[in-house]
């Protein structure tokens, strides 16, 4: 028997695509149903025959669902809890994959029926490709899936949920919606400000022409425009919606750049070597914890490799 | 015939090494020395076979040399030059492969005889591995080298170490010193100094644990950590080395960042998308330079990917 009758998923891109092929792969629904509000997604999405039924009408796709998963940019939520929120199936669960989950908790509240569970989810897991034909069903395989449920959430619904993403190849985690901000803002959203900051410095310059930069890219700044390079719109609703975290890390890192930043100006050689010692002990950590390849380079290939 | 008749390598790390196996791949030399101060890497050199003497002295390492190539870190090269200078061969070449160029001019001039063609040079190549046992040949292959003769130097000693790099599969970039670190700090030096700096603020969290960062950098975070792993002490010299056009890059970056933190704070969306679209652009250029591959997660397996 299939873990939930009727599955609806909102929003058919690279996360939402990859989900739908995971649950026919896996058959975790009977039904499986989408809806995409993007006109340029509806021939892709049916070409690839990602759902059984592609709805027209958001709230005839969430009807009768017994899991309804949202998997749009964030800061459309408040939009869709308001146009969904009575036509959701008593007993039903609402879930999310977005990267920010306190948030969904102001957004939805709101528009949510008592009878209805709401369980903000995170699957970290992800490309910086987007849309539906950048999906693939091993996306989740053994990255975390951060459920943050409220306390009075009923646990079976909890239970559940957690064996979908565990179905999907997922290592689920619960946390609290305030920590998973914290621990989120420092390991993916302030690297990805980062990222997207030095990338548009570099842009803006003068005296370094744009073809130079990208012609001796290979030395480390490649690797920040790709992850610079992930949707816009996602990230937009990212840094919105997780501001208090966000600004918090932010102003850490900004304090330490400037430590940093005097070392090299008072040509202080111990405390910089100090510095590059610690973080090298923390590469070898990630890697002895399964979270990353010892592949030099993220095994590029030997004739396409980093700088020094 | 070779190339060179008798090459010198000063330290046999990452680059050493790779330009040792480089030239015996291509013999490009009849005679290669090599040369290292670290106890450790004496073993390595020699089952490896990376050079056909390893040299207990530097001067002597240096003897009859036609080309000297200094692939220490650039710290070193003041007190190398003064202890080689008297020993280097009449019309030969001195180079190195460090990541910064007009100090190089600083530190090497004043030891350095004039009938040698002193010609600094940088393979923007390398991987975050160091040692003897993690040089490969092809590590220069399709990768820029970078000429940084000055104006009154031999044009035939310039070409033939041109040659020298095509040889070992670079493309080969000639430019002003100055130009080349005004280059590097805004493509490798300050992208090097903010993944040092965004893992050492991670590091020292109390909010977040150290495994929490860990288990969840998979966000974007795990990229950094790669950068932030490579060799301590090149890049301790790296900053003390390119003072000036780092900081100054530097200063651009903490200026926009502030201007990223004020749309955050003001939740300007738009000034955020903007800022996103426009990054996205520039990878794309990269990878149709030919720079990068157009492979997701720096073609990590599917099974362990990028999150968002």
């Amino acid at each position: 028997m299939a873990l939930y009758s009727k599955i609806t998923i909102i929003g058919l891109g690279l996360i939402g695509s990859s989900i739908a092929r995971g649950i026919k792969e896996n058959n975790i629904a009977e039904t499986l149903v989408g809806y995409d509000s993007n006109p340029e997604y509806q021939d892709p999405i049916k070409a690839l025959n990602l759902v059984d039924e592609l709805a027209n009408e958001i709230t005839t796709a969430v009807k009768d669902a017994d899991l309804v998963i949202l998997a749009t940019p964030v800061g459309a939520y408040s939009t869709i809890g308001a146009a969904i929120g009575s036509h959701l199936k008593k007993g039903s669960t609402l879930t999310d994959v977005g990267s920010v989950k306190a948030a969904v908790f102001d957004m939805l509240t709101p528009h949510v029926p008592k009878d209805v569970h709401l369980i903000p989810a995170h699957p970290v897991a992800g490309t910086e490709q987007s849309g539906p034909d950048a999906g693939f069903a091993s996306l989740f395989h053994d990255r975390w899936a951060i459920l943050t449920p409220a306390e009075d959430t009923d646990p079976l619904a909890v239970n559940k949920l957690s064996k979908f993403w565990e179905t999907l190849g997922s290592d689920v985690e619960i946390m609290k919606a305030d920590h998973h901000d914290k621990v989120l803002a420092i390991t993916s959203h302030v690297p990805h400000l980062i990222a997207y900051n030095i990338v548009g410095t570099a842009h803006d310059l003068e005296e370094v022409t744009k073809s130079e930069v990208i012609k001796f890219s290979a030395g480390g700044f490649r690797d920040f425009t790709r992850i610079a390079a992930s949707n816009p719109t996602m990230w937009r609703d990212v840094f919105l919606n997780n501001k208090e975290a966000v600004l918090e890390m932010l102003g850490r890192f900004s304090e330490d750049l400037t430590a940093l930043q005097r070392a090299i100006r008072w040509e202080d050689g111990d405390a910089l070597y100090d510095m590059f010692v610690k973080t090298r002990r923390i590469r070898k950590q990630i890697i002895d914890a399964g979270q990353e390849d010892d592949v030099e380079n993220f095994g590029r290939r030997h004739d396409d490799v980093e700088t020094e």
